[in-house]
């Protein structure tokens, strides 16, 4: 009785949606956010408000074009970054958070400072387990 | 002298790491946590305690063989998740989160909580978005 089966445990609190579940649509939102690029793209508008897609993609260093075109189209797709249009020559692009983007940053900054604080501990791990995965 | 620079604003408060520099390690801990699969194995984790292979898989409806092994192999590479073997016939491996892995548990539910609270307004961002395109 004091089992808690896990696929049950991983659903919402009103028992609507399911992460664990492949047809969840929340399970789609994790593949759009449980992606590197999509996280960077995350931190630089953050920081930076409103980029063209040349600031995105000095801001993001290693991002190709076709990456951040695909990942800027998801996230605009699910309403996290906005794209506006000027039909100057030649045309001019902004990207920014929209609002549900901006309610995101909590998140990303856990994510981050989690990041942050614990990177000697990964680093000390990954060590340990170089090391024993040579010897 | 209002305008920030996004590389710089990325950096940690000590300057140590920069998660926008491609040789920063915070990166790569970026890469492990800005996957779909680690998010959702550390989920699982999460629930379910100390879990085998099988029940892992069976939790994570989707993946693979493949990739659950890919992915706990990075995780326990970061110190994440521990995996312990026992020398049964046949052996009986499980898995759970470090310490370091359940330090996460924050980021995580938030994570969670945003994908279950914005499900809405992302949904109607996907129609809207399907129907722009469209037309």
């Amino acid at each position: 009785m004091d089992t808690v089966s896990a696929p049950s445990a991983s659903a919402s609190p009103d028992g609507r949606f399911d992460v664990m579940a492949p047809a969840c649509p929340t399970r789609q939102v994790v593949s759009t956010l449980g992606d590197k690029w999509s996280l960077l793209v995350l931190y630089a508008l953050e920081n930076g408000g409103t980029l063209r897609f040349s600031q995105l993609q000095r801001t993001v260093v290693g991002i190709t074009q076709k990456m951040l075109t695909q990942t800027l189209r998801q996230l605009e797709r699910d309403g996290i970054v906005s794209r506006t249009v000027f039909p100057t020559i030649p045309p001019r692009v902004d990207y920014e958070l929209t609002d549900l983007g901006r309610s995101l940053s909590g998140v990303i900054a856990e994510l981050r400072s989690w990041a942050y604080a614990h990177m000697d501990d990964i680093e000390t791990a990954r060590e340990e387990y170089a090391a024993s995965s040579g010897g």
